[in-house]
Parts: structure tokens; C-alpha cells; sequence
């Protein structure tokens, strides 16, 4: 069994506006040390496989297809083997 | 400068329905080993300190004030140093 942690952020050319919010409510609550925010969406998938490689594989082709914009947005991805659930 | 990187997901006791409505579609696209999905907020947030413990204080100060629901939400992070920008 393998937990796929994918995050998806804006690329770079694309404006952020929600980053932008949450940048300037953390410095109206006196974060001002706060440089920059990025905003996106976070996903943790587990799958039931014993191959890493194939894990890796499927997590990409998936990704592309449904979880992102590809026009707009980009992921990275960490893939880490889970113990087995002892019944 | 410091990059931290905040992971948010509704707590273990609140229903995901995000997260089963993209698991019936990994299944559709023949993802069938998709054992579960949970969806989630991502942050990404420089801060202008030198000092990492201050770092994180303030890190789990703002995030518990502005980017999770308390009632429904828990956050994880992680803290990294980032080199200096050379002009």
C-alpha cells in the first residue's frame, strides 16, 4: 500500500488572487513579515499496490487527467509505503 | 527567509465528500486501486525571519487564525530554509 501526497499549485505565469487575499489578511492581522502566499489544492491517495514504480506512474497519469488544469495548473507529488493495517 | 509549507484536511471525524466524489471517478477512469482520497487546502508562505523557532510559532499562530476552520479542520507543516535571493 502506497500514500501519494499530491500538491497543486497555479504556474508560475498564472496570478494567484486568492494568495493575494490571504496575503494581505495575515498582514492586516499583523503577520508582516509574510513575503508571499501561494495558494492550491491538496490531495493524499492511497493505493493499493506493492510496485513504487507503478504507483509513481498511475499518481502522474491520474493527476494530469482529472485532478488538475492542465493549462493552468502544475503538481508535484511524494510517494511513501504504508505499513500494512495488522487485522 | 523561510518557506513554510501548510497541509490542511478536514479532521478524521468529518465526512469528506470531496474526496469520495474524486474517488468514484478515479474509478470511472479505471483507477481502480484507489483505496481512498482525501482533498485538502495547500499553502505555500514566505516569511522574512532568520529565526526558524519564530518561524513556527507563527506559522501555527496564523494558520489556526486564518487558514483552517478550528471546528472542522487540522493542519500539518512543513519549514524550510530558503537561500538568500542574490541580486
Amino acid at each position: 500500500m502506497y500514500l501519494a501526497k499530491i500538491y497543486v499549485t497555479y504556474k508560475k505565469s498564472i496570478l494567484d488572487p486568492q494568495g493575494e487575499v490571504v496575503k494581505s489578511a495575515l498582514h492586516r492581522l499583523s503577520y508582516t513579515n509574510v513575503e508571499a502566499v501561494t495558494c492550491g489544492k491538496y490531495f493524499e491517495i492511497k493505493l493499493d499496490t506493492t510496485d513504487k514504480a507503478a504507483a509513481a506512474k498511475e499518481v502522474e497519469a491520474f493527476s494530469d487527467e482529472l485532478l488538475i488544469n492542465i493549462n493552468m495548473e502544475s503538481f508535484t507529488y511524494d510517494l511513501s509505503e504504508l505499513a500494512e493495517a495488522v487485522d
